[in-house]
């Protein structure tokens, strides 16, 4: 039975400062490093076999995914790279200190942009210090200026059914390592979790998450892997 | 102009250890980490700007080339792995330490198999303790027992023509990270060594090597990177 497995980047430098990262590229810590070493090693002991990876454009995932891979002797597998499995757009809010952001727009305007389903954070301006926009990667696409769950969503649940899914339906187990909100929405959609539970549910660095199809490619209760 | 990038991985394990290695998946040496960090560093401040890679199914061109790409900030490309590009195979010799080799088989045996163009070193057999055959990596694919560098070329010129020419003919840059041999193939076919040049020419590990492409996708003179 095909099985996916999901797994949310270890801990970034901006996780670790505490300020909106959205599609601003920042770097695993070390601490990061090493959850992302000890979920391939817990795959490698699981027995996980994936038979294709898939990442965002983001080197925070793709770090992930090849420490993760690295562990599980498993370097050579293929990998494919979607800008529609980047993080949540966090427009305007994007590099602003969590706690600094609270003082100056209030607990409860934050707390909306967060938790929100719908209500998309301020736009990214034009010539913002953390746009994305004229980075190479993302030539050609049309990048967000500010994303809701409910926008990110939009972007990665018609990319996972278009280039996801059907390896599934191939019988291929698949490994996916991306981020939080972009986690969310294949939990979403795949464990039927309601628009206002779902900007609740927290997805842990480093945990891998699987889901076991049955054969007519229905996912069954998603699980962590645990050592143990 | 497409440019094609050549990158021979930095110094394994058991480059230090002087044993031959051929399809055998042994890991980098802290010296071959460096080095593939600072050929990424060099084509970083060298203004190289990839827009597809190719690799091996081995590790240490795996390797080389992720840690290439975090140094030029370009883990987002799109890199393809192929067997293809794997390092000639080394048949019985796999594992063997080449002293230990020569005082066994004679030096001038030795060279002959290390050397010579079109004569493969004795099979591996079934149940070699370094046979790669029922790696899954591998499975549906006829594994040879044994490459001369003849028959290497054989398998990695059809790749080069089927996969990697046709991208530098719709004007892409494309960065290969392989293997002494593989790579002696490339350089062979564009630089036009006769086979009795080709075997004596040394690839140097980790220092990229350029090809300047016209308009008619005829290769320039090779050339390689340099610092300063």
């Amino acid at each position: 039975m095909p099985k996916l497995i999901l797994v949310r980047h270890g801990q970034s430098e901006w996780n670790l400062a505490n300020r909106f990262t959205g599609w601003w590229d920042v770097d695993l810590t070390d601490k990061g490093v090493e959850e992302a070493r000890a979920a391939g090693a817990l795959m490698k002991d699981k027995g996980i076999r994936p038979t294709h990876c898939f990442t965002s454009y983001q080197t925070r995932a793709i770090k992930t995914l090849n420490l993760a891979l690295e562990e599980m002797d498993m370097l050579w597998l293929p990998v494919t790279k979607d800008w529609r499995l980047n993080e949540r757009h966090y427009g305007g809010l994007t590099g602003l200190n969590k706690q600094e952001t609270r003082d100056k727009h209030g607990d409860e305007q934050v707390h909306i942009w967060r938790r929100s389903y719908d209500t998309p954070p301020p736009e990214m301006e034009a010539g913002h210090q953390y746009d994305p926009g004229a980075d190479p990667r993302y030539h050609g696409i049309d990048v967000p200026t500010s994303e809701s769950l409910k926008l990110t969503i939009e972007r990665v649940l018609p990319y996972y059914e278009s280039d996801i899914l059907p390896r599934l339906k191939a019988g291929e187990d698949v490994l996916i390592s991306a981020h939080g909100n972009s986690l969310r929405a294949l939990v979403k959609h795949l464990s039927n979790i309601s628009d206002e539970d779902i900007t609740g549910l927290e997805i842990p660095t480093g945990q891998p998450i699987v889901y076991d199809f049955d054969d007519n490619i229905v996912p069954g209760e998603r699980y962590y892997l645990k050592d143990g």
